[in-house]
């Protein structure tokens, strides 16, 4: 346990002690650094506080502390929500493992129809891991919290010896405040709804299997890690009888429309050709024989409005930097409730169905 | 991501679907469990939701939510604190890593004052580790919880291909509800208040030493792991002016009192002779070269008192079922401030430094 930053505190004996921050001097993370003594603080505060917080910082508590009564201004519900992370590399075009827990995060508050408002962050590091490699993840962490406007309050890290993980392992947990009268939910869509998703879909997929080096492809795909928090907002202010959102992640695209219509005793029809998709995308999946409907994405939502609703959904999704090629991909229908199907480019229908697995494992 | 009991919600179309849990038919898990298709679905209805939850639980949705409203009804802050368990082995005499994911952020809440609300529990798992540990892990965390009075409310499950990690790593994250008017911290002891402990000190790391098999004594140890909210709840009412709480984990009570040394700006005096501690503990250390003070615990807090309360604070901790052997173990002095000394058993003094290191890897 470490807190990294807390709200500061009007007891005059709890003002920080003197400056006592010490720089690591190891290259390596070893396993002295999570045996809870003095190579512990030191890494925490040279290489997470220095990174998470301000100047100062209050000294180290066993939790962090938010006024009820602030948060109460923001909505009327608390969310609560945790995702671990074993991302495969760690480092791939268009972030790393440590945007990857902060976006992942951050996105599962925001579908929730939550305003996010702090993160925790629990790192398991492999004995050996180079502090460079650490520093490295937790600036990205850092960069990804600011662009998304959440602190990183508390966390942990614990070392286990060599073999014991592969590199790095974190688990992020949110809080966020529900908006009052916002009641989205993956049972609450209807017959006549409109399906939308915010833009390309299946980059990020497509960017961790490039980047294991399986394949030697020109074009590089960037992963779309993004927060979503913001675009979120815009379209909850376009649409406010929006039904539900859900960031399309592992097992992509397919899994939310499947569990969305078992949840709510729907169909839902999906059009191929409106699905918006990179052509190198549609290329890499062709080559390796994968479904783009089920790649993983970290920067996509699938939302259901009502269809009064959805030209101003799409308008302002496009209006956002995040949402420029969103598009209405299907409509929810009284016809075989739990069934998707998909209208494809030939003309036919196919059935979507859910995986058992993942086409990939350790995408995120 | 998956929700594991939530707050029952009013809308109709909000109403749980038709029961579709599904037994599993495999005896380990694979990597399809982890993939985000209908093999994690259910695992997750199977082993977890059928521990966390009662019979019926709401579709799933990305975050649990709690009205704040309700939650300002216990006090005036939010408390919100995380910890990765990656302990070795999972199963030792008188607990599990479940007990103890679930002890230890229960007492990380209650140790700032705060009363548990709720959990997320994010399990990182080994291709290949039987169903039955994982739901004997599992079981453990909801017996625990039941035990501290807390919902684990939400949660997720990656799995990671065999030898990139250890079988079984639990990051469990806490909300609790912090008493208005109560100000507890590490950095509030003074010159004469009183420094107490609840218990025996040093099981815990003396039990999973044994348990790894590096001994063979005649005498079992049991780790000390316990939620201690109730008993905190007791030592409040008795000591309202309380200054500090912490549970004295990884690097054990050393570690405390020079955090509290540092961060209060005080001496901290112990005395040997009044800490208590089992016989086999004392020559188990001597055996090994172990140094006591630095021994993890999971069932021990450290708590200093103004002088006029600690008689009242240690008749409630000793009436107390985890607190029988309480004892008043020091004081704090305002001589050499942020320095831990103690009076030896030989009449001698000496300096209680905090250590680099732990002196056992993954203790809890």
């Amino acid at each position: 346990m470490a807190v990294f930053a807390e709200r500061p505190h009007e007891h005059p004996l709890l003002r920080p002690p003197p400056a006592r921050r010490r720089a690591l001097t190891q290259k390596t993370v070893t396993m002295a650094h999570g045996g809870g003594g003095s190579a512990m603080r030191d890494l925490i505060e040279d290489v997470f506080l220095s990174a998470f917080s301000g100047a100062g910082h209050a000294p180290p508590e066993d939790q962090a502390r938010f006024d009820l009564s602030a948060l109460m201004a923001h909505g009327d519900r608390l969310a609560f929500t945790t995702d671990g992370f074993v991302v495969d590399p760690l480092f791939f075009p268009g972030g790393d493992i440590g945007t990857l827990a902060v976006c992942g995060t951050v996105n599962d508050l925001a579908v929730g129809g939550a305003r996010p408002v702090a993160l925790s962050c629990a790192i398991i590091i492999e004995e050996g891991l180079s502090v460079e490699t650490l520093r490295a993840v937790v600036a990205s962490m850092a960069q990804a919290a600011r662009a998304a406007g959440v602190s990183i309050a508390t966390g942990d890290t614990k070392v286990v010896p060599r073999g014991a993980c592969d590199k790095l392992f974190i688990t992020t947990t949110g809080i966020g405040v529900v908006r009052a009268g916002l009641d989205v939910g993956i049972g609450r869509a209807r017959a006549g709804d409109v399906v939308l998703v915010n833009g390309l879909l299946g980059d990020h997929g497509a960017a961790i299997l490039n980047a294991r080096g399986d394949l030697a492809l020109d074009t590089e795909i960037k992963s779309d890690c993004a927060p979503l928090n913001g675009l979120i907002d815009t379209l909850i202010a376009a649409a406010p009888g929006i039904r539900m959102m859900r960031d399309a992640t592992r097992g992509g695209i397919a899994a939310v429309v499947n569990e969305l219509a078992e949840a709510s005793a729907v169909g839902v029809k999906l059009d191929e050709l409106s699905l918006p998709m990179r052509p190198e995308v549609m290329g890499f999946c062709e080559i390796l024989g994968l479904d783009p409907l089920y790649l993983a994405n970290e920067g996509k939502i699938l939302a259901v409005v009502p269809a009064d609703e959805a030209p101003a959904a799409l308008a302002a999704l496009r209006a956002h930097p995040l949402g420029q090629d969103a598009a209405i991909i299907g409509e929810i229908t009284g016809e075989r409730p739990g069934r998707v199907v998909m209208r494809t480019r030939f003309g036919g229908e196919r059935i979507v169905d859910m995986l058992v697995g993942d086409q990939l494992p350790r995408i995120c």
